[in-house]
C-alpha cells in the first residue's frame, strides 16, 4: 500500500495510526455548507461529519476528505477516512450517522480499510461533472445545481478546445491565484463535453485537480462556446501558464464531485445498500 | 367565454374589468416562498409577481392565480391573469419580469386574453405530480423536491387503490379539516402511479382540487404502499366522507403543479421562447 501514499501532508496523518481505519462514502448538496473543510462558527461537511462521528464513537474523531470542495459544490461520492477506537459495526455506523446528520448530507457506505489507506493521499484520481443549463429561461429548481447560461453555446467549439487539455500539463493557468502547491502538473485523462437538450455537461477526469481548476476550465470553455474567446486560446492559456490568459471562474453551484478512484485492491466495499 | 366562468368569487374580479387582460405562465421552486397567496411581511409568489408587475407597469396590479399552492409546493406551469393599463409588449414584459424576479421564479410566457378570461375561474382542470423517492438512503439534492420514503412501497397495491378514486365523487375525506367550499364534489379524471427506479410519482388530473386534496390522497396511497392501510380502505374513506378515515397529509415539498387546462379556443399562446 505504501506506493499509493504521496509525501505531502503525511506527517500530521501519521500521528494517529492507532485504532480502526474506516472509509466513508458520502453525498451532499453543497448549498448550505461553507464547503468541505472545517472552519470555526460556520457549517462545513467535515465539521458536521466529525461532530456526528464523535457523538457516536464517544471520542474525538479527525476526518480526512479526498477533496476539499468549495462552498456551494455538491458531491455524489466524496470519500473520507476516520480513525476510531469504537468497535461499532460499519452498517450500524452508517445508520447512526444518517440519523444524526441533516437532510443535505448522507453517508452512503462505510468499510474498514488497511491502516495505510488515506482518503486523500491514496486517491489515484477523481471525476468531476459540471452542469450548465443552456436555455433562454432559467429553471428555478436547478438554480443551486447548475449554471444557467442564457445565450446559445457552440458545443462543438467547446469540445475541440476541451480536447487540447488532455495529457500531462502544467495547469498553472487554471489554478486559483495565490495557490501554493508542490507541483502544478496534473495528468488530465479526459475532458468530455456532452449536450442533451438544454443540458450541457463537462466531465473531467484527472489524477488530481488544483484549486478552482475545474471551475476555471469550465469558465474558459463556456467563453469559447459564447464566442468570447477564439479557437486555440485554451491551449494558448495552458502554454502561457498564466491565470490571466484563461477565462473566468465558473460559479461553484454547477460543480459535482462524482467519483474518487483508488487502487483496485481496495475496490471491494462493504456497502450498506 | 361566459360558459367557462364559475359563479364563486366573481364579484371582486368584475370590479376591475378595464385595461388589457394578460395571462402569464410561470414556474417556481416553492422552498423559499410562503406559498402562492399574498400575505403581509412574508415572501409569496403572488406578492413578488405583483410587486414586479407594479414596478414595470407603473400602476398597482392585482394578480389572480389558477392555483393557490401551499408553502413548499413547486410549479412547472402556474397560470396568472393580470389587468394592466400599460401598453408594454408581451415579450418585453416577460424579459422585464425575469430581470426583476429572483432566481426561484421565472415567467415562461405572456399573452393577451379576452376580458372574460380569468386564471382561476376559466380553468377546466389541473394536473399535479407528486414525487416520492423510495430508497433506503435519502438523496440530499432532492430533499426539497421529493418526499423521501425509506421503506419499500408496494406500487401495485397503490395503483389499485388509486383507481378507486377516479370519477365524480364527494372528496370531503381528502379535504383539509376546516375548509369551506361550495361543493366538495370533483371529477377525478385520472390518478396514475408510476415507478422508475427509486422514483415513484403520482400524477392526478381533475377539474379541480380541494385544499390539501393531493397531499391527503398521496399520504393515504403511501400508507397503503407501506402496508399500514388495507386494500379497499381508500374507497372506504372516500365513501365515509370523513377526513379521519383517510391517511396522513404528505409533505408539501414533493408536490408539483404541472399544468392548468383551459378551453381550446385559448390554446394559442404567444410564447416568448
Amino acid at each position: 500500500m505504501s506506493g499509493v501514499v504521496s509525501a505531502s501532508g503525511r506527517s500530521s496523518w501519521e500521528e494517529s495510526r492507532s485504532g480502526r481505519n474506516l472509509r466513508l462514502r458520502l453525498a451532499y448538496e453543497g448549498t448550505d455548507f461553507h464547503g468541505w473543510q472545517i472552519q470555526p462558527s460556520v457549517r462545513t461537511v467535515q465539521g458536521d461529519l466529525g461532530a456526528a462521528l464523535a457523538r457516536i464513537a464517544g471520542e474525538p474523531v479527525r476526518v480526512a476528505g479526498a477533496s476539499r470542495t468549495d462552498a456551494g459544490v455538491h458531491a455524489r461520492a466524496q470519500v473520507a477516512t476516520v480513525r476510531v477506537q469504537s468497535a461499532i459495526r460499519c452498517d450500524d455506523l452508517v445508520r447512526a450517522l444518517n440519523a444524526i446528520l441533516r437532510a443535505d448530507v448522507v453517508v452512503l457506505s462505510a468499510d474498514e480499510v488497511p491502516a495505510e489507506f488515506h482518503a486523500r493521499f491514496s486517491a489515484l484520481g477523481k471525476r468531476y461533472r459540471y452542469r450548465v443549463r443552456n436555455d433562454t429561461l432559467r429553471e428555478p429548481w436547478n438554480r443551486a445545481h447548475a449554471w444557467h447560461v442564457a445565450r446559445p453555446l457552440d458545443v462543438l467549439a467547446m469540445r475541440a478546445e476541451a480536447s487540447t487539455l488532455v495529457g500531462i500539463h502544467d495547469f498553472s493557468a487554471f489554478q486559483a491565484t495565490g495557490s501554493h502547491v508542490a507541483s502544478p502538473v496534473r495528468d488530465m485523462r479526459s475532458v468530455e463535453v456532452h449536450q442533451e437538450g438544454a443540458e450541457v455537461t463537462i466531465v473531467l477526469v484527472a489524477d488530481g485537480f488544483l484549486r478552482h481548476m475545474v471551475r476555471n476550465i469550465v469558465g474558459t470553455l463556456v467563453d469559447v462556446g459564447l464566442g468570447h474567446r477564439p479557437p486555440g486560446s485554451t491551449l494558448a492559456a495552458l502554454s502561457a501558464r498564466d491565470r490571466r490568459a484563461a477565462g473566468p471562474t465558473a460559479p461553484a453551484h454547477g460543480l459535482w464531485l462524482e467519483e474518487v478512484f483508488y487502487p483496485p485492491e481496495l475496490k471491494r466495499e462493504a456497502t450498506t445498500r
